[in-house]
């Protein structure tokens, strides 16, 4: 019998959002396994919390195994023996192959949500994509069935273009945050409100509605005024180099778009 | 007397948006210049337009410069002597020192709208935050009416937090689109949909509401998860080198944050 719910492996931000996200929908979550059981306990409320792998129910009807990357592989090693030949079992790494699964269970899966979870965010998961993927179709039925109950974008995507999103996730949503970073050690070094950019920003996102980035590009750069560029680079030699270099080399990248 | 509204040097997007706005605001625009009038012919629909610096009406009660930063100071000197003594002259450039307008005007300042503008958005100005500065008070507080009337959030800004404003701004917008734009090209590559990466780039904004962007910054660098960026190093193999090195760098960078 798989009646037992779900099992979710980890108590990161991932977990965290996932499990919320799973009672809101109605849907059971039988046990959380994490190593450092009193951060879980108060991190997840009270759901059911245990720190043996060993002492896990193994009739759940599916394990979700959200430990940082490196440690999927080992997690998936140490379950109880009848949940790797009876259950599947997925990760939710959008840079982890599905195969590190394989070598220690029989049915395995990717259910990836292409989000940025912080604790103090609240995600609206409607907007938020989940990428699956199984080692059948059979698995990979009851996956997208499982998300398109906390979910409303669901997306069949194997492990190259995984891999393709999460290292496009890093340029859109990291290296961009750290740009903001940037614009706001500047306002905040000169006196002026970061708060002056923020309309700015949202017109950056705005465009993406309705056009590609490419043909959005403006600045300095594209227009290849090197007046203006030179003034910037003669502003941001009082900063820290990192951010000089990252000034050079995007707008480089950006003088190449034209090409 | 001051009586012939205003009038734009210039037919470029910043002017066509200003020229738009003042209509829209019951401002009277009495004249455009423009050097390439059938261009601005075609840009300015129903506005009066002349090449011809020395046409210009000398009594408009401000004369607003936008031009190529570049050429300001060379259009402001070859005004007629009237306007240059007597009449308030500004640029809207964020990169260029309001002085570039002291050697040939007596009023001069600056009328700044921080935003991104492009042949086919509209603009939302309850939104866009518009820098004003002059060389006497008496005149920043005509540009601050003036602005008042067009706009909700005005600054009073000078020529070093301008640039400092300007320099973010390229980071924030110019530099964050292109690498949009990196996640753009990825996605196309892989044949998997740009839409997916949409709500992500929503949430990263989404976030700067109520946190820093240090405090919001996510991902492998910021973990030094080095399985992950090994593993994207190696997916971008394939990609130009512009990518590559955008890469590497804005991880170094945001390494660099946590010290």
């Amino acid at each position: 019998m798989q009646n037992q719910g779900i099992v979710i492996l980890g108590a990161g931000k991932v977990a965290q959002q996932l499990y919320l996200q799973f009672l809101r929908s109605g849907i059971e979550v039988s046990t959380i396994w994490a190593r450092n059981l009193s951060k879980a306990t108060i991190a997840l409320g009270t759901a059911p919390v245990c720190n043996q792998l060993s002492e896990l129910p193994t009739d759940a009807h599916l394990y979700i195994i959200c430990v940082s990357d490196g440690a999927i592989a080992e997690v998936a090693a140490q379950l109880p023996i009848e949940i790797r030949m009876k259950r599947l079992v997925v990760h939710t790494s959008g840079a982890t192959p599905m195969s590190v699964l394989a070598q220690s269970c029989k049915h395995f899966g990717v259910f990836y949500p292409l989000q940025t979870f912080s604790a103090s965010s609240k995600p609206d998961w409607t907007q938020i994509p989940i990428c699956v993927h199984a080692n059948s179709d059979d698995l990979l039925q009851r996956l997208q069935h499982l998300a398109s109950r906390i979910a409303k974008h669901i997306y069949v995507i194997n492990d190259e273009q995984r891999l393709a999103l999460h290292v496009a996730a890093v340029f859109v949503n990291n290296f961009s945050n750290y740009l903001f970073h940037i614009g706001a050690t500047i306002c905040e070094t000169e006196g002026v409100s970061f708060d002056i950019l923020k309309p700015l920003i949202a017109e950056t996102i705005e465009k993406l509605k309705y056009q590609l980035p490419k043909s959005a590009q403006t600045g300095p750069a594209i227009r290849n005024d090197v007046v203006t560029i030179a003034r910037h680079e003669d502003f941001l030699s009082k900063y820290p180099t990192d951010f000089q270099a990252a000034y050079q080399l995007l707008t480089n990248g950006i003088k190449s778009m034209k090409e």
